[in-house]
């Protein structure tokens, strides 16, 4: 298989995606026909400040155009199959202080396009007589663009289709995933090397953010957790500046994004180099369970019966550790696991960290399936993070030790052995294939390879 | 004078800027009296993302109450010299997964206010019968927010106000500043020591962040012009990620940000860890701008003239350079060392980058005083920064060649030795003081140091 580096040296292929969007709504729609038309985000400026908000190109507009420049339109006439991109034109007063932006040969020669014109001309552009449909984004459109001279116009269908084609990668954005991985991986290894110098989360927040714009990652494709001791049981722990000290173990969930494209990598370890029996313990139960759930992939797989397999598991080897109690198939049907593993095992990864096209069903009555980001079958060509997890969060678990139903489950000496490891979290990014899985994460977390290079040895 | 740290440890002086916002308003209404109301920013997600966007408070809003919570409030009765601090409660489904925010019993032992109560008392505190005029700023009042109980809304004098009585720092104030310059020169200096072994400039900005983070400064006041060789020319670069090679100098113009406060510092230097003799040159014409417009800074200063005075001094040293040539008066009149240093010479600096308070005018029709910040006296309290820079951008002084009016002044054979130079700006953080100034800026910029700095010696 080609590398990550010799698939990113063609274009992204933006007009592929314009035809599998085309394709998705012909399946709705036989007679589909007419324009498809995107708006990428605006420059927007910080409120009450003359300096530019940070920057995050809008999905729906990169995924059919692969450009990454703001104040930008694409359409893309289904007939013809000939799509346009249009980019803001030169500015002379801004060029005197920023220099010159992309040109329309240079944006024509970096993006998978047939056309590029400037912005200037997209509203005139639109107004010719067309006669066919448009499908557009509903609260995506500006002002001063007019769908008068179209036969018809949809606001919804295009989100819908983008979003679901967006679930099935194809070998360029497998590529971006990779290349994302490859440089959390060395933000990762950069972490271990400094967690028994450093004094604070903060420390290992600022090495992972330099190693990662350092190696090509600028942007974070997510808030990064970097939660020491108990906070590790604080699932969108957002602090990230407490003293190690006294504190056992490093719960880190932060991965770069590269082109729009996310990875999503979490490890624990241990703070001093080695685990302690309890933190072990749990860390291993946590890497079986993802050990099997990640060995259950491939297409077709019901995610809900993966997501219930690492339930299983937790609760076969929390029995056996002696903080359950009861017999397992009482467990589960009563969903005691839940307080130690609340949140669903995983998510569609892609341009969003939380990929398009899961169907959670956040309405769910069935606590154990409440959370979960995916539901049903995964297909060929999907990527999804196997994150299982194991926590000690007193707001969690309180209330099932005040609920008999639970609490007879749960025995409280054994568990109060184990507040101090706060929580294990293990994640990789895995991309399902027709007949098994393909790990795209490589950043180390067997025990004593993650050990001996905490120990710097 | 006490240390940034011990002035640190009061709490921040909301109270007090209450007052002083209270006294602007009451100059243009003697018989001011009802209830300043202010709003925090809000939380906002990123479109079509379950993403929080980047957060960054209302600088209003901080000003009256040193709060950083997202989605609070904030009322001001100027009869009872009392303020009230609505925070967010306590949501329970969110302390499962975020933890327990901070409480009205933290929020009143951290800011300096008289009360603090939940967000969800906002709207019927502001119903009870006022019958005093409410005070607040346009577009940051939400919908559920109704001011019909007061006798009158004045939806833009506090705007005003709180934008003038910044200009005039307090110690606090100054000690956060401080506190954002000190941080800011540990990244500086380890710039200095990695850029002889970097390959691009994007590893120097990584470099900036991680030792900004480590040390406190979470956020970058703004975005970090990262610039090698030629591109130091480019007034607004943002790219940050050409390599280095080939390159003879970076303008590295960086800084961080602690609690809503802002430092901004520019260096430049040698990548090889000597200037070339044109470089150098330039430099020492900066230098000695910058020396002398910083020590013509004390109360009353009127800053027209000391931007000007650095043009005067420009002017003298490019003619000895030869890169002007002719008569400097002439050259002043004619404005054509305007194509040398195109921008002002600086800027308030607090709670914005580009502080509130300097009325500048980008009409005026002179070209050397268009794109000054501040214009008029400079009072104590205030900070500023003097950022002299001379620049050789083919953008800005090619129009000056084409143009015979300016064409005579300037020597075409000299100024082709100094392209490579690309542009060379320093600034630092000037406080005014009642009978001089104060350099809050202890980045290295003797050339010798920063050399030895470079080349680790």
């Amino acid at each position: 298989m080609a590398s990550y580096e010799t698939v990113l040296k063609r274009k992204y292929p933006a007009k592929e995606h314009a035809r599998k969007v085309v394709e998705y709504l012909r399946k709705k729609n036989p007679d589909v026909n007419g324009v498809l038309y995107l708006e990428g985000q605006k420059t927007k400026m910080i409120e009450d400040n003359d300096g530019e908000a940070p920057f995050r190109q809008r999905r729906y507009f990169f995924y059919l155009t692969g450009c990454p420049l703001a104040d930008s339109y694409f359409t893309y006439d289904i007939a013809t199959d000939k799509s346009t991109l249009f980019i803001p034109p030169i500015d002379a007063e801004s060029v005197i202080w920023s220099g010159l932006p992309v040109s329309e040969e240079e944006a024509f020669s970096l993006y998978d396009v047939d056309h590029v014109q400037t912005t200037t001309e997209v509203a005139s552009v639109l107004t010719h007589p067309h006669k066919v449909p448009v499908w557009a984004i509903a609260n995506q459109v500006s002002d001063h663009i007019s769908f008068l001279s179209f036969s018809s116009t949809d606001f919804t269908q295009l989100k819908e289709a983008i979003e679901e084609c967006r679930v099935v990668k194809d070998a360029y954005e497998i590529a971006l995933i990779k290349k994302a991985n490859a440089i959390s991986t060395i933000a990762h290894t950069e972490v271990l090397k400094r967690v028994k110098g450093a004094k604070n989360e903060r420390e290992l927040e600022a090495a992972f953010i330099e190693k990662s714009i350092a190696n090509g990652a600028r942007e974070q494709a997510y808030h990064g957790i970097f939660a020491s001791g108990e906070a590790a049981a604080t699932l969108h722990y957002v602090k990230n500046d407490q003293p190690l000290e006294g504190k056992l173990n490093v719960l880190l969930d932060a991965a770069g994004e590269v082109d729009c494209y996310a990875s999503d990598i979490t490890r624990t370890f241990p703070i001093s180099g080695t685990f302690s029996p309890e933190s072990r313990a749990i860390y291993d139960i946590v890497l079986e369970m993802q050990h099997v759930c990640i060995n259950l992939l491939k297409a077709g797989a019901v995610w809900d019966d993966i997501h219930l397999k690492a339930h299983e598991i937790a609760i076969e080897r929390l029995l056996k550790l002696g903080i359950l109690q009861g017999s397992s198939d009482d467990i589960l049907k009563s969903r005691t696991s839940v307080a130690f593993l609340p949140h669903g095992l995983g998510h569609y990864l892609g341009m969003d960290t939380h990929d398009t096209g899961g169907h959670a069903n956040y309405a769910d009555t069935d606590s154990i399936f409440r959370y979960l980001r995916v539901r049903g079958k995964v297909p060929a060509g999907a990527v999804i993070t196997v994150e299982p997890g194991i926590y000690f969060c007193r707001f969690i678990i309180e209330p099932y030790l005040r609920d008999p139903v639970h609490a007879q489950y749960i025995n409280f000496d054994v568990l109060n052995k184990y507040w101090a490891v706060g929580g294990v979290r293990i994640e990789d990014n895995i991309l399902v294939t027709a007949d098994g899985h393909e790990n795209l994460t490589t950043a180390v977390k067997d025990v004593a390879e993650m050990e001996k290079i905490i120990n710097g040895s």
